[in-house]
């Protein structure tokens, strides 16, 4: 595109858009808050830290597994950086997590072909044991392959067809979702529970497709989870492009698959959420927190998930304090610790808060990545949701004319536990698409996140939280 | 984020909002558009090349500036793909282009101190010479470098400082504009402009600072303008890490520069536009344009600025195939040749069609790269334009549940001599965050476009289109 185009713009979009949408907002001085988030938004772009924070996070404090030496110099780090933006005051918060350790580097190998005698084929695929999964010793497993679509296909192929085999999981992310995280949401139960459901059925070991909507080499981890009623048998993710040629195999050849990896569950350890508290000048009783979690899976830099949900947050600070807004309400910034694998932060921060008694009139998380911010959406019970929509839906002009919009999607997990406090819970929706491309993988690293998109998304949770502090939910 | 937050979905974001913006749609089957609109996105995401044209454009007819032998392989290939589409007839449009020729790498370096005597300091800086400069000669030039804000501050300087210097144009791109085009169309008179401003005042050659909001190594080339009157002198952009070094160091230095290029513009040569047609079977005579531009510059493979463009207009006929649509109107499929350095090919089609006495009623280019949509923008004679909005206004509701709004921006370069014709000219908008880490660089590349994206651009232009076709804009 050359300059001409410049020479013929035109303003019609927004402004009939926007006088269809104009909701009542006679307690609101509109012309003030606008300025005010132009405030915002400048400042994020020229002035604020969040790049740098995150830049640090996730390559000096890569891999930072709860528990891990890197996790404990993430927690210094932000501790660090919270001293330096104007709290009332900062704290660390213990909560127990339990470590996971991945070992040596897994070795998945297939053969197929009568294998000794004729010189069959064999290939390594490219995996990565997952979170919580216990490995399969030194002498590995082997065994034939088995492919299934999903928990329903081994419960209906029965123990006679699962019995001493590799169940190899393989319904992809549906690639029409347009949210990138309803496909996610949609697979995912294969990760988790896909290696106790196999042994249920006499199966020997789990491998599930990684859950992106990319064909590409790089394996994805994440969480599993054990039923504690049947053997722990060993679990990773392979690669697409591994999955779909293994898929491809089956429908021709018999495949056998060799496994050996010693992840394995690792001791219990202290580790701590990271606090930063703006006390209300006016209504110091009523809370209002932002965070992301701090933790991040071991093989990645932790950059989208969820470094930038930490910089978003400590920069949602840096800009309320650089333009000199000063909070009727506490404001708290908070790094949550051990999302990946435990929630312990989470459910340590909310059980500590209804142990004081405590309410959080609203809790904001960014944990879905770096990208260009599209908007939020919300969570809360169900009677008392209402009143407080129909408060934010009149900031939606406001927020429209910076590309926001409300949309579905719950709010965040570390933040899920506060959900008895009858607050409204929030979530930053970035846009999604390229998310999937980056989770739980070695590539999720700061390259991976354009300055200018994480700076944004800053600065639309601050505008948010502006609001939120100035006009209460009621 | 791991899987939890998927197990409290709610839904009542987009809902509410709908309800707000529901436009009067009595004439419309807004249940069967809303099925079609989820078909063309279900077969962009799943079935259509689209990534797959523009890989091979990006990649085996890089460098594509009109009249080289890439840009005619391009023409090649665009004609070749068109010919499995199914269109009625397809064909070359020739039209006269001006070449240009970068020459040898550009060498540009500093000095400062006094460099003879007392050994002073020496730095070759990353440049590239705009377009349609000339070069310096083989002795090339070596001068003071004088730094201003812009064209006017050459002017308010007068001959007595700038005779004799290489004005360094230096003013950055606004940060604050949430749309990077504004802030492209608020710098890049200096490019443009700024070798005959300096010339007008005795300046022996001018430097540019890169038009992109990173702070990098990239220079970024672009087209610039010679006024006749005044002496032709060499014109180059520096990267933007240069650039600021270089204003730093003239803050305390007075600084020598020396520039050898032998860029020079070329012979004419005969290049193509590449049209595909597909006949209406009501409505023939009412042509609805969709399109972007071939050419692209020699630097980089093109992926952003314009294969994306001219891989979503193909894309919008692949998918409309793909789902059984047969247009009422007359359809049309433009690669447009030589955008970025002469507009012959937008100039010659539309010279052509009104000779031909034929109507436009719309036409839709796609030439502000491959990122994620976010809607589309308006331009027209305003006497018929008001009627076209009233009409596609009434889409909204559908399109917004895609993500899709209206907003300010013009259309594009290629389709604006078609104005006359008194149709809706429409730019597909899309996020513009990354546009200009890439624009007119050698990192332009495929792998800058992301897969999904780039299908979801098709989905929506192939949206709109199969609604300005199936209503018309009445």
């Amino acid at each position: 595109m050359t300059f001409r185009i410049f020479l013929s713009l035109i303003f019609i979009g927004c402004t009939t858009h926007l006088s269809f949408c104009q909701t009542e907002t006679s307690d609101q001085d509109v012309d003030e808050d606008a300025l005010f988030l132009k405030d915002i938004h400048n400042y994020a772009l020229t002035e604020s830290s969040t790049y740098v924070w995150l830049e640090h996070l996730a390559t000096e404090c890569k891999g930072r597994l709860a528990g891990s030496e890197n996790a404990e110099k993430a927690v210094q780090y932000t501790k660090m950086v919270m001293d330096t933006l104007g709290f009332t005051s900062t704290s660390l918060q213990p909560c127990k997590v339990k470590k996971w350790h991945r070992g040596d580097p897994e070795y998945v190998n297939i053969t197929w072909g009568d294998y000794k005698k004729y010189k069959g084929q064999s290939v390594r695929l490219n995996a990565l044991s997952l979170g919580n999964s216990y490995g399969t010793g030194p002498d590995g497993i082997t065994a034939e392959v088995i492919e299934v679509q999903g928990l329903d296909e081994v419960e209906k192929l029965g123990r006679e067809a699962i019995e001493g085999k590799i169940v190899f999981y393989n319904r992809p992310m549906d690639p029409t979702q347009l949210r990138t995280f309803n496909a996610y949401g949609g697979a995912v139960d294969q990760r988790v529970w896909g290696a106790s459901k196999a042994a249920e059925y006499g199966g020997v070991g789990a491998i599930v497709r990684s859950m992106t909507l990319r064909q590409d080499d790089y394996p994805h981890t994440g969480t599993m989870v054990y039923k504690e009623e049947f053997p722990k048998i060993s679990s990773l993710a392979i690669s697409t492009n591994d999955a779909s040629f293994l898929s491809e195999l089956l429908k021709k050849e018999k495949v056998t698959m060799t496994v050996k990896n010693n992840c394995a569950p690792g001791e219990e350890a202290v580790s701590n959420n990271v606090i930063g508290e703006i006390k209300g000048t006016t209504y110091p009783d009523e809370i209002i927190v932002i965070g992301g979690h701090l933790d991040a899976w071991d093989v990645g830099g932790g950059a989208h998930d969820d470094g930038a949900g930490c910089a978003h947050s400590l920069g949602v600070i840096d800009i309320l304090n650089g333009i000199g807004y000063r909070p009727q309400r506490t404001i708290r910034c908070v790094m949550f610790m051990n999302e990946e694998n435990g929630l312990a932060g989470g459910k340590e921060y909310a059980r500590v808060s209804n142990e004081k008694g405590e309410y959080h009139l609203a809790a904001l998380e960014s944990d879905a990545g770096g990208f260009v911010p599209r908007g939020f959406s919300f969570d809360g019970h169900a009677d008392v949701l209402k009143p407080f929509y129909a408060r934010v839906s009149k900031w939606l002009p406001l927020l429209e004319s910076y590309g926001l919009y409300f949309t579905t999607g719950g709010s965040g997990a570390d933040i899920g536990p506060l959900k008895d406090q009858k607050g409204l819970l929030i979530g930053l929706r970035p846009d999604s698409q390229r998310y999937f491309d980056y989770h739980h993988t070695e590539i999720d690293q700061i390259e991976a996140v354009n300055k200018r998109e994480l700076e944004l998304g800053a600065a639309s949770m601050a505008s948010l939280i502006y609001l939120i502090d100035k006009y209460g939910l009621k």
